[in-house]
């Protein structure tokens, strides 16, 4: 961030008065311009212990398959956020059945939420983010051509839940990857 | 928003390609500037089935009694942060023990996550965002000088939880107020 949004000056980096991390500061009309995480709300679509995901057709991940999930907008829940970018990516239906799993990614300043959800019906099709849709059955999934942690993280939760009978929410961090060449 | 934070040229109201909804973009250097919701994070801190609550000290509701909560910041996990404002607003140390509550406040574009959570020991005191910190049972709840609904629905659902013998977590969407004079 270099200017304010408000009035058109270069903003310095400053500590407020009252406040304990330095925040970008508009010397001339003095707002203050706070940065905070963004929530990713989506779901996991099920139809008959089927799990609907979407093949992405946009970076990052281009090609990989992902549940529908994407950046939370003003107005709306997180329920509707999450049916909304069901019916984005996978033009589908779903009814929200409840908080699955929460995921904090503090490195890249997010919160994922991601709920339980049943479709519909089965007239779903790629949305325009998505190069194909389809069901897959537990032993079907491709774990290796998962997106997200969060997606895998997600299934792996879901399936032993679902064998066990008795899902319940689920709340975890995800770390920076580790760096291949073996620095930082 | 009127100027790019990037480069401060003058923003413009419109629809991104492959967008649905109209952004702020810069027409210098392309920028798109996305606004999505902010996750404002908390606890109710627990100690022998009474709960600390703290009395506001700023605005909006000066003098009104709150659980600790406020803006999540970047880098931080959402527990993180419940533990952080618990530390700011009452200095006040706890373990987090699991999340208790989600509330939708669209009409602000603000989601509550509020967790359940002991309090390690009772070496607390106001911080400079609170007048007073104090425990209180059930029966001594300031009911009628709670700072926010999102505190009284959390209470009640507390309280009544509590009596049942088993948490639950619970969704919840905070819709405007009426106005007084019956418009709106």
């Amino acid at each position: 961030m270099n200017f304010c949004s408000n009035c058109g000056a270069r903003v310095e980096l400053r500590l407020p008065t009252g406040d304990n991390l330095p925040r970008h500061v508009c010397p001339d009309c003095g707002t203050i311009h706070y940065e905070n995480p963004k929530l990713v709300v989506g779901c996991i679509p099920e139809w008959d212990a089927r799990i609907l995901l979407c093949r992405r057709a946009i970076e990052p991940r281009h090609g990989l398959w992902t549940v529908p999930a994407g950046f939370m907008e003003n107005g709306e829940t997180t329920a509707a956020g999450a049916q909304r970018e069901t019916l984005e990516e996978a033009n589908a239906r779903v009814e929200i059945l409840g908080l699955y799993a929460l995921f904090n990614i503090p490195h890249i300043n997010q919160v994922y939420l991601l709920f339980r959800a049943r479709l519909l019906d089965l007239d779903f099709h790629p949305g325009a983010e998505s190069l194909e849709t389809r069901l897959f059955a537990q032993e079907e999934i491709p774990w290796n051509e998962l997106a997200f942690i969060t997606v895998r993280r997600t299934l792996n939760h879901y399936f032993s839940d679902q064998q066990s009978g008795e899902f319940r929410f689920h709340m975890g961090t995800i770390e920076p990857m580790p760096r291949k060449d073996g620095g930082g």
